[in-house]
């Protein structure tokens, strides 16, 4: 029986971690958390997030801290890599060593795939990982779950499709592992070059149907959700095989009508043109209401790891 | 009759919006402000400001992050460029309709003219204007505004000279504009090279009484307000140019004894040289006590906004 | 008699303004305030810190800033020397007669040496030098020295040795200062191109007994207190010199062996590789330790400037 007190003074660093029971259990309290985003709360009332984005990123750093803010908590941020200790030579262990004197939790992004891992080993308080190199990004996965669930009534039951480069993409990875838990089959959908990591697939433990294709348009009738991601230029070798695969990933308004009529269209973010503007208004479109989610899922994660909720 | 919850959840972009009535109702609330800001406010308790600048202004984020936090809110904020998802390849409009999960209320500086209109085309909860590339800074002009009232008593009967790069002063755009509902005597004196925008001049309406002059020391003896700006060498396609006119607008103790005894000397800050240093004990000069009534304008328009006052 | 409103409306600058009286008040306020930082206070709501910090320091920024939540404070913060107005050209003092608008108190990180005075001189609010170039940097002196009465039990009867680069280190410059008010031997350890500075050692008056060497082991079984910081490449204008000198200022477990058991490795961090990784685990390796301390004495400082203790 999972209780809030199993996450006290606990790090959320990985979907690796998490059974399906604790995984609802935050999903459950990110639901309590929708009440609470409109009317405050003074449940973190005195205690300090450091927010430590040694990547940029407004979006993830944003949405934590105004996570903090509803709970009624303090926020103290380093938004830039460059004014960073690490830039003097300083290890990263001992960064999270000293940083920890500062506040009662860590909220961090950082480039390297290893960061989370470390971190959590030297921390003494909850660390939170918020994107750790191309390894993971769990509190997105949280609010993607979150936002599914509310979008379609439940997360059973699914076929979902990820889309793009799979290869690179953590908020990926942190999806396909905590998907394991449920009863969904998945579709990888991407280009030969950018195909989901081996490890990442193992890492599901054969638990859920999974298959890889290159062609959008003939799984595209079977998706009850698209989970879609960019392709970017830079990750190809050669720029000439980008351009002959590029518009196979991009999903607009005429594609969708190939689609079930109630596909849940989501997005990590920022969206460029994988997803064409012909697809804001539709009722398919759920990437910007999917940012709200962002708040009461890293609410749930955050009042869990200090105990106060 | 003008009513404070006729500002409530309403956007502040420019100085064309509003009546002579609603300005004043503005310039009313920012004198209760006076007593709030000593004594602080829980009025917006649990509420956050997004304040983003992606240009950098270390002046009025401050002023707008204080004015929210004298009213008892909180602050996520942007203020490198750098790490915007602008950069990322995002559209503009997309970072607005993210950004407004974030917030209950967004304060933005941006470099392009039109950065102002398109947000709040776009953004569903209050966004204010914190300067849209040269076209409009209007929470600036509502500052000036309060702080001439209360240097002069009154903002009807003066006349108010407005000096030096006029082109490209959003400032001086904004403030032109309010002044056209007021009964005063506006002189322009700026190099020929950059003389007020006639857009803006037309926006006036020919309701006030505009006279346009390269000659300060012709006009001087005239004003009750001086409002002073900075003439940029990097604004003239030539330089010999510039060397030519710049010391015309320079405003130094010597040259004010040839003004009114009791004129106002005003300016939006960074000052540079464009006033001297021997200006600074006078009683005249009145642009660092300015920047306060920056604080009690602030917290008006974001407590309008919010529905909060 | 010192009392807590001698402090009120104070600037804090420099350890050569202050009597063994006042150190102590500061120190037993800061004594109180562990307390305080555990449970949270309202003492600073709603009143505003303002962290400027131009020259980068996620150190010294984060415990300012995390010092203020603690007491129920707010804080605006400019973190990037670029986007400041002394970019656009605007003199330092201009800069403190704005920001001081915008807040109750400053604590600033500036490289010029000369900042911390110059600003204490137009400030009309407490100025906080968080940092002055090589000059001094007070607040870290109040949590070395909060830190070492803790660890020891008294700084009287102890022999202190500072390690390094003495000529550079502002840390080093304000602890000696300090130290000149106990009872307490202080031994200078350093390259003889980065001896302590003999205004320093002046501003001493003679106090205490002061002996200066470059041989560390020559001293280290007298030590109670290692006072350990960096000595940088960059400081010699001859490569060679620092690779001839370089490893004669590192602490490693074996090296302690040949110190007194109990004796206190303190750093003002970042450590780079003066401190080897062995010495971490050991009860000596107070470095991490210290940086709480930080919290403590700030809040003290902040708290009785503000006159809210």
């Amino acid at each position: 029986m999972v209780k809030a007190s199993d996450f006290k003074g606990k790090h959320f660093i990985s979907m690796r971690d998490y059974s399906r029971e604790q995984l609802e259990f935050i999903l459950d309290t990110a639901d309590e958390m929708v009440e609470l985003e409109k009317k405050g709360s003074d449940a973190c009332k005195g205690k300090v997030l450091a927010s430590l984005f040694f990547e940029p990123s407004t979006r993830t750093r944003l949405s934590f801290e105004t996570a903090m803010f509803r709970l009624g908590g303090n926020v103290t941020t380093v938004a830039d890599p460059m004014t960073s200790s690490a830039k003097k030579g300083e290890t990263f262990e001992d960064t999270i060593l000293t940083v920890q004197n500062y506040a009662d939790i860590i909220a961090m992004r950082h480039p390297d795939d290893d960061a989370a891992l470390r971190a959590a080993k030297v921390a003494k308080i909850p660390y939170i990982n918020g994107g750790s190199g191309t390894w993971e990004h769990p509190t997105q996965t949280m609010l993607d779950l979150h936002c599914m669930r509310y979008a379609k009534g439940r997360i059973d039951g699914n076929t979902i499709g990820m889309i793009g480069d799979l290869k690179h993409g953590r908020t990926v990875h942190s999806l396909l592992l905590a998907l394991r838990h449920f009863d969904v089959k998945v579709k990888l959908i991407s280009p030969d070059q950018l195909k989901m990591k081996t490890d990442v697939i193992e890492g599901t433990g054969g638990r859920i149907e999974i298959s890889e294709t290159n062609d959008l348009k003939s799984v595209l009738p079977e998706l009850d959700v698209m989970y879609v991601t960019r392709v970017q230029k830079e990750r190809f070798a050669d720029p000439a095989e980008y351009e002959k695969v590029k518009d196979a990933y991009i999903v607009n308004a005429d594609l969708l009508k190939k689609g079930k009529k109630d596909v849940v269209v989501m997005h990590p973010l920022p969206r460029i043109n994988e997803i064409a503007a012909d697809v804001d208004p539709l009722p398919n479109a759920w990437y910007f209401r999917q940012v709200k989610h962002g708040i009461y899922a890293r609410m749930a994660i955050i009042g869990l790891a200090l105990g106060v909720l």
